[in-house]
């Protein structure tokens, strides 16, 4: 025990994981603990708790006893379900041997990287985006190689030359999110298009992250790759229940992959969280076999949040967002005159009690911009508007 | 695609996930599909629903708006109605600090090799042991050494020069499981003491899979590590609701580990689970605060079923098993002139409708066993070993 003394077993840990990134969103959440005024905007979560069909069904489930060990790949009548829910919202057949349900759209992410992304691999990632990509792959032994997308009049854009510069030889896959988080950005048709093109010449695995697919504003669905692909195409389509379901908390999502791998799946599953709580999943039957109004309401809650956000930001000269965003549900946005955001944050939480997350925590280059979650209550959105316009003016 | 239409997507995955076994447990159990007169006892996995006291809490929970996100190393609640039954339990103060809630006892194994083992690294295994400590280890680019233990006449013996003789300098871990699935054995506590010696010595870190630790018959839990570490010492113990609380379809478990660990086992959570269900830990907390009544029943029903089964197989003269185990809740019997289990189980199958484990999913030197399964109804069990006793006679 001598060399233990001086040292805690932290030091005997895999050099990746002592590395792991330590600072996050929740940083400065913690530091207005026992505050009872702060309007939380920084996370990623509305603030709109699971409706009750969902509830439900999963409470009905447990009563039934679905409490016993099921499918790795996921039950089949969630995977059914989900079947006909992207066949019909994609116009497209998706067979049932394509879809793996996961631990939340972060599980559907880590089993994409642990299918593919081992030591000394790296994964080109279309920044800003929501960090734990870049945690998943290091965590695999793997690291990531930043493009960081840019910020015009008409939002962001992403510069396709810039990023296929990036891959190299040990480039594995491109990790994107479209809808974007924290951007809002939706990548176009066509670039989706060359994307795929120059992924299918080089074998690259393309993983695209539409956990905030139904969030686009301006039309039923953002662009999925599920619209332009072969289902043997090496890509991943990630997706969640959290975000449009008012799921958070439950920790399921789904994979879309080809069907060649539905074994490897079942047993990475099988070896890493043997599958997802059985009686939650009958509970995913029903959000998304009746959740079609519930997703036009929050939908439309998150426009409107959006719009008395951006209607406020407009008018104040010193701040810059690019365009309103036509997806997801965040502001992403600088300040002139404030170069750190992170200071700048704090600042604001301390003089108004509004929690906003700085932009650091989203890829390199933005250390001035500033997160804002619109999926709120539209009065807290307006009295949190209220407090920040001298602030931000 | 011309590449690609020659080979499917699989042959572009990484190759520790391509070579992954694919036979397990569940093989033999798809050929009984459509058959209604089987009694399965192939699975870990008994089947008593979970009791309503515990699904009540997790509907409570729903009903409560536990919905969103919460604490990567679990609910405060949790981790300290964990704290204080394991404190009672093992009468050792355990802090909360070193208790994480995970995704079942195959989540906090896989935890514990994500923090340890890196590519090219090794993990010691002692056999005959539940397989997937194999495939966890592969998947994070690893392997496994195996340590047989021998079935003498008092049942079940590790040599532990054995084990010392199989680390090498790329060994990172030994793992174990005590009480033993499939073998029952349970490691005595000199035996524990000397091998936290040789770790300590070595710099090792040990997982002990303590999954079945209540279901013991002649204490109230299996010798625990917990009793004999030090908070920093290099030490993983492994735990799960699924079996002495019924609960194998929740997916919930713990992880107890070094308190200086708590921040880096909170980041890799966030980077794979992002945290188990936040509403089931409300469950959890029920079980572990209010579950000893059902615990004593639970291994009451399984000592029973134990005796049920041993009581026809010690009159079988073909078959061997060394002693009646202490713990767990299995049989692992070989039957003299049947080498090849994995044939036999098939043709009892077959001939009997009983569903039987092959010895050779449980390790290296085991393929003429076989595992029986007793924690199932007594009626049930009567029944099997009726069935049973001709053909192994």
């Amino acid at each position: 025990m001598t060399k233990q003394k001086q040292q805690t077993a932290f030091h005997a840990l895999r050099a990746p994981i002592i590395d792991l990134p330590t600072q996050n969103i929740a940083d400065l959440a913690k530091s207005a603990f026992g505050r009872d005024d702060v309007i939380p905007l920084w996370f990623g979560e509305g603030d709109m708790d699971t409706p009750d069909f969902i509830k439900d069904a999963a409470c009905r489930a447990l009563a039934e006893g679905h409490t016993f060990y099921t499918f790795q790949n996921g039950i089949p009548e969630l995977r059914d379900a989900l079947a006909d829910y992207l066949g019909a919202l994609h116009q497209r057949p998706i067979e049932r041997q394509r879809i793996s349900v996961t631990t939340g759209g972060m599980g559907a992410m880590l089993l994409a990287i642990e299918l593919t992304v081992g030591e000394g691999d790296n994964v080109v990632v279309v920044d800003p985006v929501w960090p734990n990509i870049n945690g998943a792959v290091r965590i695999m032994g793997g690291h990531t190689r930043s493009v960081p997308m840019s910020l015009g009049n008409d939002g962001w854009q992403l510069d396709l030359e810039r990023l296929k510069e990036r891959c190299d030889e040990r480039t594995r896959a491109i990790f994107f999110a479209s809808p974007g988080n924290p951007t809002g950005w939706i990548m176009p048709r066509e670039q989706q298009h060359a994307l795929l093109d120059f992924a299918r010449q080089r074998g690259l695995w393309l993983i695209s992250d539409e956990v905030y697919s139904r969030l686009a504003f301006d039309r039923p669905a953002a662009p999925s790759f599920l619209e332009i692909i072969e289902p043997e195409d090496r890509v991943f389509v990630v997706n969640s229940f959290s975000k449009s379901w008012s799921m958070t908390g439950w920790r399921m999502g789904w994979l879309v992959h080809p069907p060649s791998l539905e074994n490897s799946i079942a047993q990475v599953v099988q070896y890493t969280t043997s599958g997802t709580t059985t009686f939650l999943q009958h509970a995913g039957v029903a959000a998304i076999s009746k959740g079609e109004d519930y997703i036009r309401q929050m939908t439309e809650h998150c426009r409107i949040g959006r719009d008395i956000v951006f209607d406020v930001l407009e008018k104040l000269p010193r701040v810059r967002y690019g365009a309103r965003p036509q997806g997801a549900m965040y502001a992403f946005f600088t300040v002139e005159g404030e170069p750190d955001a992170r200071k700048f944050c704090a600042e604001i939480l301390h003089k108004t009690g509004v929690g906003l997350a700085p932009g650091f925590n989203f890829g390199p280059g933005v250390d001035d911009f500033i997160r804002l979650c619109f999926c709120r209550s539209h009065e807290q959105l307006r009295e949190a508007m209220g407090r920040l316009e001298e602030i931000l003016r």
